[in-house]
């Protein structure tokens, strides 16, 4: 079942959002957006309020569940990577920090609920929502809106409003009904929580209106603290707190105190917090929740410079408005209102992280616990990095080039704080999670050095990549640099790191080259042909190899559990030679065979056992056997460019769209990984795709839009035009750069950024003899 | 059995430590210390090198006992406060924080012992030390002095050296037999370590001479994180750890890593780290551990301003320069050897704490837990103020008047600090630990501003002040506030609470006069009559009351743990009105009547169950019913200065000190209470002594120095001279200032400070019309 959502319903109260740009082109592109798409499951977005970018992403929470259930993994958890499912039917409250579209979690700090009535400092359980402070909601009280969230708590009878800035949340709460009023406060409550995963928390009363604290957490980050601090609209006139771990901690004399009520340092493991109020009925309660990586004074000077007033709409209008300027980055006449929300939607999701992590001062934590001061740039965290190498960031290169900057000098900062010498891998919140395989800063990086637009040094930059490369530590290397490949009995997954590796030594070799440093050139060249040394010609296919050299017998191409890969099987990651198409369709028979074999993917039929085997992706999500819920495919698409048949490319582009990007709350076919599924649509979308970022150059597809005009942050803008388009015509007829018809499949990024126009002719059969 | 020191053995190479004055004077103090008195029983003090007031106190751990032992409180974990007992056969390593002389407990943090051999991570026990890396000792291999320790480790051959800077240790291991040689990090060991101590533990391993991480506890200090940077002169070739915990953190994909060896970054609840090199016969491997309050990063800039070389004997040498410096603020001529000991000894023990708690950036970690940094000032921790407001401090505006101020306006910034709007009741490492009973910040702050001497400003600190003594929340203080005692049935120990409460609270009325603060005079100067609320006219003694008016009808003056009362009987805390002696031997039945009274204190004969409740002191630590092990009864000796019989309280002072100080490992006669003890000897020996701080006077009682010159910091000096003195004359015949006749047993501070002479004749028989 589909569930279109209803304009009114998701854009609730958008219209005010209007940028100056948007005013001068008289368009709200917020009204666009529906924040409710991929919240059912496996989507992992989250429907709640943030900026572009924001340090705090605002959302509710549909449950708490523990991560694992009798000390074994709970499988139930996986789906709640955001905190909400949209079939669920209550929420837990309202936590401050969420990934958008992982496929493993961490986050949901600092819940707050609002309840009235007797004070319950128990969640309760989703089957009994009044067995805790929880409460039921419905749909139909509920609207998403970038920046802005809205749902009827109906146990508690009270609406809850909820906006933010990059680094504060702003909660309004009105109590329908009024009477014993309590703020519920509680730093037990997380995504992904393990029994012991809390390490620590800490709340102070300042003052009868504010609050200050910290939460310290052992999870996927291993070790990460979120300082807050929280004003209240309206003074509480008691307060306290549970340990829900138990009196596990030790108390020393302030046993002396009744330090659970009223005691305005309240410090233990499994801190659940209670503020009380007598409120009217009618009245509203607003609170003003802000985060810091540093401390708590942080907090508070992060909480006075961008929230000095309680003026909750403004808040969410000037939130509105940064996102209309960034939606309107991207102008598009779209073949219908569908592919309008789609796009748009897909673009919210792009900018939803990396994320802030600095304080308005500047200040953040290093990896190495340290507080840094970043100097002349704004430090960000959540680099998804195995995903978002592939289409994020070089769409950020395009349309947030200076953000996309600040991203590669905050992974060179992380660079240079890592006790292992390493760029980030998958790293969040001051912490290395070491999440996926690979080195994915380097193309990262190299894309950006390569493009011009890098922001720290080139030469810096570059070591760091080659330190990194060299670190025999880590996953493998030591045996892929002495032996060309990664033996499957030394280092699993063995096939996709070397695959990988190759990649970004390729991308290495790139920047060395620009940058004249021979020794380095040659010695990633050499790496970045170990693509080679896991061929199997015999079976045509990409297969594990041992320590002795030989390959591993057991071998299934479908199984995507088969030793030597992950997330993906070897039928689709024998694709994955990125930076030389041409070498690996010659490997595999030729342009020809390669293209029968590569059709083969989308159309052959997956037994359901593997099926079975395959998470991250719903079964909308695999198409045959190419699976668009896993990145490892993400290019495969748009290999046919490299044979003599590049209108399969147009025709599988549009196929693959409308059955992965869908309006709907399980509308997208797998997770959204931090924004490369939206990155994937939005390229592609646009007729062109990244296949080997750090080349210089996109490959040419089919475009869904009528046409876009992509404003630059250099003042120039990149047109794209779709003549006679429509959802029939999918092949490409001509194509024309600024009035030069294109002799290869292929748009140089040097081109796109001294503006100019696009010309697609469209047609409902395909051109074969385009680009021979 | 008596343990004296031989000179030879304990003041091992101190002769080298010379200072500028001192040489001039041609006097070396610092070899009349012996950091071991102390060491045994109940004295609580540590032997291990420290410089004056270091934030790093160097020194060894010979047990490490559990806090509470199935889950109740082991009661020998009492005696290791300060981590070593002489009597001990074993040393379980060399930590960096040690407490001296408290009656409770905490620190021992960051704990490192060299072994060679094969790798033992377990500590062992003490009565097979072969079981872990422990390592039995002999005192004929030991050596203490200030600022050097140093200890054979007989199971390993090791000959271990310390000394330290302000905030760094350095380790000087010389390996007799060379072969596989550990460096242990141990950061589970701990004083009153329990099972959940432990918070966090971090380690990184920067290169391989350089570790950085810190360690997290929840103990005495409910939330303290010390961090750490350890430089090693010799580079490790491996390392690793285990944690002492088990697998109880979650892992997530840091286990695709071999984290346990070789992996720069540890991280876990209990580690417990090695790092491994080949050693050679005799070769020495030195260490530099810096702490900070800070980060690690603090702690690597202390390292580097303060010990910015390898040369061990040049930092020995400079530490005991300051030592020398310190101790010879009061040159003395003793009656005899022995009481040169005890003298520069009592000097040492008085000016270990309170402790420097800011990096040598000025940056320190506040009560709120933000960092802070001290601008105009050295931000000081460890205030144990029930005992240090009676003599220490006072002390200290006499020799240290610099540092008091700053640690005035370290207690300042507590206050600003504190959720609690609170200064410090017992402080230590960002933490108010509420221990005892009291709000005694306020004696000292007061004697201070009294003395024109308190640094910050003298109406902000009465603020602090007047805030803190009307918080009802704090200890019944809402009962004494309202009803003019704290009732039993309310509050706990509640005629201390009283009695110390109408102290501090006249100590506020004297600012108040001051500063022409009228209103705030008035309301203190009422409550500092509420003594007078205790007072049980029918027995004579101070007495529980209960809300209702009435006393409380059990009642033993001689049970310390009678109710109503905190370490002191009913009949020590009857003397507690320090501010108004007169009024109190009034109410006792006059100044004849009381001499008797007191009189009887020293000859009573306390049965023997009362001493078996009393804690904190030895046997010998009482004298009749007198105890001098706990302070309450401090002043007490000198009250006969009120009656007719002043000559008594030379007579009992010059019986209190040779009981009570002894230069042997078990010469203290209770906890040295961070000086406390120390104090009340210096001040006795100097022939004076401050019964009611604030008060700008100190009761003059029995010198026993032959002569002392008291160099000030002003300049000037004051002297003592004690004619005819001897172990038989501890009678005053007369007593001169500045050769004018004293008509009353006091000396004012501010005399004291202009510099001049006080000149005692001394005789057999007491002069019974002196001071009449």
């Amino acid at each position: 079942m589909k569930k279109i959502m209803l304009k009114s319903v998701f854009l609730f109260s958008a219209s005010c959002a209007l940028t100056a740009q948007a005013q001068q082109s008289g368009k709200n592109y917020v009204q666009y957006v529906n924040p409710l798409i991929g919240t059912e499951k496996m989507g992992h977005t989250y429907p709640g309020a943030t900026v572009p970018f924001g340090a705090v992403q605002l959302s509710p929470d549909t449950d708490t569940l523990q991560y694992e259930v009798n000390g074994r993994y709970n499988k139930d958890m996986y789906k709640y990577c955001a905190g909400y499912q949209y079939t669920d039917k209550t929420i837990v409250g309202f936590s401050h920090t969420h990934f958008s579209g992982t496929g493993h979690s961490d986050l949901g700090d600092i819940l707050v609920m609002p309840t009235v009535g007797s004070l319950q400092l128990n969640p309760g359980v989703a089957a009994d929502p009044a067995s805790g402070f929880r409460s039921a909601f419905s749909h139909s009280n509920e609207a998403a809106a970038p920046n802005y969230y809205r749902v009827k708590l109906d146990d508690h009878n009270i609406n809850a409003e909820m906006t933010t800035t990059t680094r504060v949340g702003m909660h309004r709460y009105t109590f329908q009904q009024g009477g014993d009023g309590h703020i519920i406060l509680d730093l037990v409550s997380g995504i992904y929580n393990h029994a012991n995963k809390n390490v620590w928390t800490f709340v102070r009363v300042e003052n009868d209106t504010l609050i200050t604290g910290y939460r310290q957490t052992n999870g996927w980050a291993k070790t990460r603290t979120v300082y807050f601090a929280i004003a209240f609209s309206k003074p509480f006139k008691s307060f306290g707190y549970r340990d829900a771990g138990g009196n596990n901690i030790y108390r020393g004399f302030w046993g002396k105190f009744n330090i659970r009520n009223n005691f305005r340092e309240m410090i233990d493991r499994q801190l659940r917090a209670h503020f009380d109020m007598d409120v009217k009925d009618g009245e509203q309660v607003m609170l003003k929740v802000a985060l810091s990586p540093v401390s708590t004074a942080g907090a508070l000077r992060n909480m006075n410079q961008e929230i000095p007033h309680w003026n909750f709409d403004k808040v969410k209008k000037q939130g509105q408005e940064q996102w209309n300027s960034m939606l309107g980055k991207v102008d598009i006449d779209p073949i219908n209102e569908t592919e309008r929300v789609n796009f748009y939607t897909a673009m919210y999701h792009a900018f939803l992280s990396p994320t802030v992590y600095s304080d308005v001062d500047g200040q953040y934590r290093g990896l190495d616990q340290n507080i840094h001061t970043a100097r002349g740039f704004t430090n960000y965290t959540t680099f998804s990095l195995w995903d978002t190498y592939r289409a994020l960031h070089p769409l950020f290169t395009i349309l947030n080039t200076q953000r996309n900057k600040d991203m590669v000098t905050s992974m060179l900062a992380h660079y240079q704080q890592s006790a292992h010498n390493m760029l980030p891998v998958w790293s969040h919140y001051a912490n290395e999670n070491w999440c996926m395989i690979g080195y994915h800063s380097v193309p990262v990086i190299a894309d950006a050095v390569m493009k011009g637009s890098a922001g720290a040094d080139a030469n810096a930059l570059l070591d760091a990549c080659v330190t990194t490369a060299r670190n025999k530590q880590y996953e493998g290397l030591e045996w892929y640099i002495k032996m060309g490949y990664v033996p499957e009995d030394k280092s699993g997954s063995s096939v996709s790191k070397t695959l990988e590796y190759a990649y970004d030594d390729w991308c290495i070799a790139q920047m060395a080259k620009k940058l004249n440093r021979k020794d380095i050139y040659d010695e990633f060249s050499k790496r970045a042909q170990n693509y080679k040394n896991v061929y199997d010609a015999s079976t045509v296919f990409m297969r594990p190899r041992l320590a002795d050299g030989s390959f591993k017998k057991e071998f299934d191409v479908l199984n995507t559990h088969q030793a030597g890969f992950i997330e993906g099987n070897s039928w689709n990651y024998s694709l994955y030679v990125p930076h030389n198409p041409e070498d690996m369709i010659r490997m595999m028979g030729g342009p020809d065979r390669f293209s029968v074999h590569l059709d083969s993917l989308f159309t052959m039929d997956l037994p359901d056992k593997y099926f079975a085997e395959t998470e991250d992706v719903t079964r909308d999500g695999i198409i045959g056997n190419y699976v668009h819920g896993n990145e490892p495919s993400h290019h495969a698409a748009y290999l046919f460019n490299w044979t003599n048949t590049p209108w399969k490319t147009q025709e599988k582009i549009r196929m693959i769209i409308p059955k992965m990007y869908k309006p709907t709350t399980d509308g997208l076919g797998g997770n959204d990984d931090c924004g490369q599924m939206s990155a994937w649509y939005i390229f592609s979308a646009l007729g062109f795709y990244p296949v080997a970022p750090a080349s210089g150059a996109y490959a040419v597809g089919s475009p869904l839009v009528k046409s876009a005009t992509i404003r630059l942050e250099n003042g120039k803008t990149f047109s794209v035009e779709a003549k006679n388009q429509s959802d029939a015509n999918v092949y490409v007829q001509q194509v024309t750069l600024n009035g030069v018809a294109l002799q290869r499949p292929s748009l140089a990024h040097a081109d796109l950024m001294k503006g100019g126009k696009l010309v697609f002719v469209m047609g409902p059969q395909p051109n074969k003899s385009l680009f021979k």
